[in-house]
């Protein structure tokens, strides 16, 4: 699993060198830049195929390409968000993610006093409605951006419907079959571990 | 670096028990609600000085207090948070962190529009007024609810006044003084990481 959170990281710096048409590194430079040490590099790039060639370091592309397919991320996945509050308002804005292959098709929210609003291209739809688009639309992915109360219930409404997976920003770990994939946000989580180290650092 | 980060679920666990009242428990059914085995839990809280009692189990409040202390929540933190977006006043809205002793004195956001917009008791400030609060209001953390392009400089900046800490949301690995912690929140990485556990599962 470490080296599966290791991923995305060496995705994110690999397309950032290409968008700067870098297009070959050694290990020991992407050490420099990502942080990682080099030997633990070439471990975790061996690990799925073993890319370099000893004394030519790395194809840039290549190797940002095949990171990518072994993230899921030579396809496309439809997504809806559930709850559009300033959360998932904030998450529906954000482009980077569509750019990645993830469309949100539609934004739902229990509230009638935000249902039928439009952010960006999107109405508000009610909540009650899931089921049915979920089925209609072949959607792979909910985001829950709710509170707490009410996460669960939620979780299994979807996932009768087969949802795939789970991206839940609700501070609650989710019940579900064991083919359903969850990935949590955590924030509150997050903010206590920078209290604790900050208290280590005094 | 594991347990710790385990600590604030367990903190979030014992919190839900204290609000329904339930004064012990055991390591096993602590283990049947958090998911960790009963040995790893046991040996969790015993590196951190033993609380349980052998066939009395632990006592949730004690617990609950002392694994707070050691996430350092026995304290009041001031923070600031800079970019004022969707999910800036989404984590300024959340009133969780507020009970959880972080307390958000001022709003900033460096795009004129913004600036001086009221979100909740806060007028946004402009964001070439950061260093002079920091020194005058005793600021801890820092909140970047930026983009990637900017992201060093204000981080730079910061330090240059002292902050302690940095909740970091934007998608760039921070270069900081060692004394000073950088906690990343990077929601690509984590939907990404999504992804692939998806294609894993098929």
């Amino acid at each position: 699993m470490a080296v599966i959170r290791r991923l995305p990281k060496y995705h994110r710096y690999l397309g950032d060198l290409l968008d700067k048409d870098i297009q070959r590194i050694s290990s020991k430079e992407l050490s420099d830049i990502i942080g990682f040490t080099a030997s633990q590099i070439r471990q975790d790039l061996n690990n799925f195929g073993g890319f370099g060639q000893q004394g030519y370091g790395y194809n840039v592309e290549a190797l940002f390409n095949e990171i990518g397919k072994i993230l899921g991320l030579d396809r496309e996945y439809n997504a809806i968000l559930i709850g559009a509050g300033n959360l998932g308002q904030a998450i529906a804005n954000y482009s980077g993610f569509r750019k990645a292959g993830f469309e949100i098709k539609a934004l739902f929210d229990a509230n009638p006093k935000m249902i039928g609003l439009k952010i960006r291209e999107f109405e508000i739809l009610d909540s009650d409605d899931i089921e049915n688009f979920i089925k209609n639309n072949k959607i792979d992915i909910a985001i829950m951006c709710i509170p707490k109360n009410g996460a669960q219930e939620l979780a299994n409404r979807l996932v009768n419907v087969g949802i795939k997976g789970i991206w839940n920003f609700a501070p609650i770990d989710l019940e579900v079959p064991q083919q359903v994939i969850v990935e949590n946000v955590n924030l509150t989580e997050s903010l206590f571990t920078l209290s604790y180290l900050m208290k280590e650092e005094q």
